[in-house]
């Protein structure tokens, strides 16, 4: 699998349709906040899913969106240690992403951090974090 | 395919777990209320769809959170007589979830009443169920 | 596969049945409006998706409800030029549906709109669209 480093360098769009795709986006105060929900474990939607981040940040400019991926259930595969992902992750964790690892599933599936990718967060219950971001205003992505 | 009760019981989680999840809970008036979509054929997903419930009902706490699975399109068999999730079905109803099968799909698929699980309810349109739960504010979850 | 034409005729439901789902219909000043996401590859989905749009359609009656598909990621196939559901889409056209293919999918994807449906609408960035949908007020449904 090919790395991706487009999530950094903003190489993901020209920068003519960047700002094509971001005058679409709607007017808001303060930065568009967008909470994502992994819970399959397809691994061609995980990789859609670290696609979403740069899309994000190509449609609204990287100082304009806060983005959280919450990978919960048969999803929780994204964040382990072996994902295909790995290295996709680990970008979008150095450029703010927050990466949730819900530990409700992995106390079902017998998983400890040391299982889990390096640096991702963690929140008590992933169902619970996509509701409490919806009560917050944010808008909900199914991956 | 075991029986799970922890629905019922709440043993899903570990109390200590449970509490350290329901302190993440945001604050808000009344029962936090959420929708959960399943249309999709794969069994798998009606498995954690029924998760989900049990993920919930320890986050919130069993009496502040109000919960409903709506049946639709290639999701309905979650809710027929043979699906493999019966045991959970007929646990979530005794706890007071709302489960509610699409009469749309079932007029598509020919399917009656009879051909249903015991004790779920019905909705003219699932879609339109949804739709109204999220106009009501329930979160919505795409399962 | 059969043609359904039931989008423009009405068909779907009787009119008992889709009188009695309109019934359930939140009171909402204005059209309800829905955005529907289609991101898998899943053929199935595509017609499950189509079939959204007479459900609405009937729940609300032609003249209240507005919708949009956005098709994005692995789910732009829905609108190519070879899509199985080319006859649905020209139809859900020509009744008033928005359906609109994402532009950053299709850059990623070297699809020109040679490749792709005739008639149909493009959007900067899917994604992009499906939140602001959500802005502005659209229920939201994972297709």
């Amino acid at each position: 699998m090919k790395r991706r480093t487009a999530l950094l360098s903003g190489a993901g769009l020209s920068l003519a349709a960047a700002a094509a795709a971001r005058a679409q986006a709607p007017t808001r105060p303060g930065k568009e906040r967008v909470v994502i929900q992994v819970s399959t474990p397809e691994q061609r939607l995980w990789n859609q899913a670290l696609n979403y981040l740069e899309n994000l940040r190509d449609t609204y400019g990287p100082d304009n969106v806060e983005m959280e991926i919450v990978a919960l259930g048969l999803g929780i595969g994204v964040l382990k240690l072996e994902s295909t992902q790995g290295p996709r992750v680990a970008d979008a964790v150095k450029a703010g992403v927050h990466i949730s690892a819900c530990e409700v599933t992995m106390r079902r599936q017998k998983l400890t951090r040391e299982d889990m990718l390096p640096n991702i967060g963690y929140v008590p219950a992933g169902l619970g974090q996509v509701i409490k971001r919806q009560r917050e205003g944010w808008a909900y992505i199914s991956g």
